[in-house]
């Protein structure tokens, strides 16, 4: 299907990454021996392999550098910190040395997190946070958890369940990311209907800086000032490191529950997104596939030849010719389930949706993850695959989705071959949703960097156009620095100004993740 | 009864505000010439008058100078620009100047927030911003409404009503409060718990700042970066003047529903609270007295003597001996209360708690603003009348109301008669609560300021080792300065030095409400 649509693939292979040369260290020497003295020897590690595995993170352009054996985003050192004491003395041992330190959580980042820049430091360590990975408390009556920061999602979720307890924090990056990353990240989850953004669940954080630490308390709500939590969240590794995170959790949902319908059309499907998200009741995963993802997913699924044409005729039956399919999810009690659902299906048929049924749900849920493993076969395959991400309010959505469609298609189009774009409504809110994008297309094989940034710099250019975010849910990293102006006010001159001014203030030797966030 | 329970109380008259003297002014006339340029005669005021009602905001202390004639705290002069282009000429001249500038919204902070503190500036204006009181527009789609600043909540209301819109934050202040100021101080509404707190609410602003405008986008949700609405949110004018706001509107509820239920003393009732927090349907408006302020709103609606022994005879025949009052207040649609009043009373009965009715429901809503005005008559009386809030978890709230009850009856009890401590649950949260304290006792005449220092620095202290937080709904202005360290970050020495960097940044001269928000 992806060379009659993208036109003649020529696949790929990878260099084995045994195989990759990665430049000397620039690590000094004697802060290499400060940091062993401070850390122990096992966590302070400068072999090819430990170096290369962190050199960038998951981008498409990450993936193409590290296919190629092109290493050179690859960090001098990596720093395995156990506890919150040795992440505060690397602190002291980099500013000193001036020494720049990159914040490795799971390593998923999708906008060039991180990258290994060294800026004006003398070397480049990835502070990688995996041991520090302990549930540190349960409060039952509050609801909430402490946790450490390098722990992946998987494992946050057993140490809860063993107390009755989930997070429900469901990106699609779930199995790899940590706690701390989509704290610094500004992470939102696949059920953020229900379970809102990692903003509203953060209620207290640990944050070392170089000048001290930030002990930020856990509480419900305050007007003590300007919230400094949300400082730290979309932070990025530029001010500190966050060492302890305290963050809502809720019972083990009692069931969980996914549907899928078909809606007539993008704009009919928007409507209905607008009017659950604004009215209620809320599922907890709403999302919207537009036409052409709804056809590469019913494809993929296995849905082609007889079986389509069959469910293209009943489709039509239901007076629906441009199924977009529309993802229902719902957790919880199973009173409150019972309740949300019937009440939500009612308005999803008032839109003249036609049901899917639980298992193309259920098939949903159980690909959730999928998506981002796929895209090492594509590669293979010789298909350039990425995704990115926007928001803006519900009036504003219309000119937002058609802006980037048609950048991304004009600047992907080779020889009359033009690429697949997909997009679907990820998260909702009474004001407007996200946009995410998925682009298929056929790799300009040695190009494949070129490629993708002129795509990408007329979508950025669409998204601002079109009164977008720079990013709805993957921050700002090196892929958005040059667009977040406008997020930041206006020309965006007095809000990087602020940052700029607290980034000085906490970080005055300049160590922390250099060339990300922050304008050029 | 107040006497009775109080001791003896000795009636005060206050100075009436045409008698007040106040001080020369200390605008350097240059820079009123400048001014007057600038806005025109009419809107720079330095009259005796003018400058002794812009002489501090609401709390007990203000209102106790303004009774006695003090109004050393009153500003130099008062600016009235009615545009976005005069503020930024305002804050431009008196930052070459060095005058201080207070923002001057609706005049009810009761942290003072609004004392004339100089500073090290040569004087102080109020900058007051009753002429910016435009709604600016509305997009209905996207249900978000665009606001000048100094407009107050009800005319914001009338201008909403007109499209069938509501705003639906409603704090005790919202007759005169203005919807800029709810901003900058961190305000929550009585029906948090529907609606949310002003944070929530806030989906753009435009902040005028000495360098330049800060213009955040209206954004349903974003990852580009630190969110920089929530730097101004709090930032209680030390940052720049709140020039617009865009926030989240609803359609105007099709009904209102208010009932009052009695539990069975303070922790089943905060059982009842939690439980309605955490697993809902929430009611909008969900309050808990405890049983001395539940007298006390008792004796005030009238149920005393027979009237009282019949409804303590009633309470006990239903097992409830410890009556605490529980306000439910239901607004929507008609089918969203219906389920949600029948899901919450299922859950209200099943804490025992007894139904007192529509008709109590319906009397505190329709008394909801009347406690600030009856300070008045409080104080003519001779009672010192105040109030304080905090919160904290769930798991803390019991330490917090002992620390906080004990240290305001032990400061204020003299010649054994103990003062009239009454609290009330205000705000729910999954993770936690505030806890709301009014304060009467006899005034010490002559020395009401020192008396109610005090028993605010007790109170400060224990809500310090209680772990609550300095201000839940009211700001830090200068009466939380010095407790509001831990809020933030431990010794709060980093967090005090980020805010610090900021407010260097973008008010150079430090011409922005001096003596407030940051400890001394």
């Amino acid at each position: 299907m992806l060379s009659n649509s993208l036109g003649p693939l020529s696949p790929q292979r990878p260099v084995a990454i045994e195989a990759v040369a990665v430049a000397p260290s620039r690590l000094p020497a004697v802060v290499r021996t400060d940091l062993v003295a401070a850390l122990g020897a096992d966590a302070v590690r400068d072999d090819d392999i430990s170096r290369a595995r962190r050199a960038g993170g998951q981008s498409y352009s990450d993936l193409i550098r590290r296919r190629r054996g092109d290493t050179s985003d690859a960090p001098d050192a990596v720093l395995l910190p156990a506890t919150t004491e040795a992440v505060t003395e690397v602190l002291r041992i980099c500013s000193e040395a001036k020494v720049a330190v990159i914040t490795w959580g799971g390593g998923t980042s999708v906008v060039g997190g991180l990258e290994a820049i060294a800026g004006d430091c003398v070397a480049v360590v990835a502070l990688d946070l995996s041991r520090l990975d302990r549930l540190k408390s349960v409060d039952h009556l509050s609801r909430t958890a402490t946790f450490e920061p390098g722990i992946r999602t998987p494992a946050a979720e057993a140490a809860l369940a063993a107390h009755g307890l989930s997070l429900g924090h469901v990106p699609q990056s779930f199995e790899r990311a940590s706690l701390g990353g989509y704290v610094v990240t500004r992470s939102s989850g696949q059920a953020s209907s229900g379970r809102g953004r990692i903003d509203d669940m953060v209620l207290g954080l640990r944050l070392a800086t170089p000048i001290g630490e930030l002990d930020l308390p856990t509480m419900p709500g305050s007007a003590a000032g300007p919230d400094l939590r949300r400082l730290v969240l979309g932070s990025e590794g530029t001010l500190g490191i966050v060492t302890e995170v305290t963050l809502r959790v809720r019972p083990t949902p009692e069931v969980t529950r996914y549907e899928a319908w078909a809606a007539d059309g993008w704009e009919t499907g928007q409507r209905l997104m607008r009017r659950l998200a604004q009215d209620g009741p809320k599922p907890d995963v709403l999302r919207l596939s537009d036409a052409d993802e709804t056809a590469v997913s019913l494809a993929m699924s296995g849905t082609t030849g007889l079986k389509k044409r069959a469910m293209d005729t009943w489709l039509r039956t239901r007076g629906i010719t441009t199924p977009c399919l529309v993802i229902l999810g719902f957790e919880g009690s199973r009173a409150d389930v019972r309740h949300r659902r019937r009440e939500v299906r009612r308005i999803v048929r008032s839109e003249s949706a036609a049901p899917l049924g639980a298992g193309a749900g259920n098939s949903w849920a159980h690909n959730r993850f999928s998506g981002a493993y796929l895209r090492d076969t594509l590669l293979d395959t010789g298909v350039l695959a990425e995704t990115l991400e926007t928001a803006t309010t519900w009036s504003q959505l219309g000119g937002l989705y058609d802006g980037v469609r048609t950048a991304l298609q004009d600047t992907l189009t080779r020889n009359g071959k033009a690429p697949l774009v997909g997009c679907h409504i990820s998260h909702v809110y009474p004001a407007g949703a996200s946009l995410y994008f998925t682009v298929l297309a056929a790799a300009e094989t040695g190009a494949e960097l070129e490629q993708w940034a002129a795509a990408k710099h007329a979508a950025n250019a669409a998204i601002v156009a079109a009164h977008g975010t720079a990013s709805h849910h993957h921050a700002v990293g090196t892929a958005h620095r040059d667009v977040v102006l406008a997020d930041l006010g206006g020309d965006g001159q007095v809000g990087v100004t602020a940052l700029r001014a607290v980034k000085n203030a906490l970080d005055p030797a300049g160590i922390l993740n250099p060339g990300k966030l922050l304008p050029s």
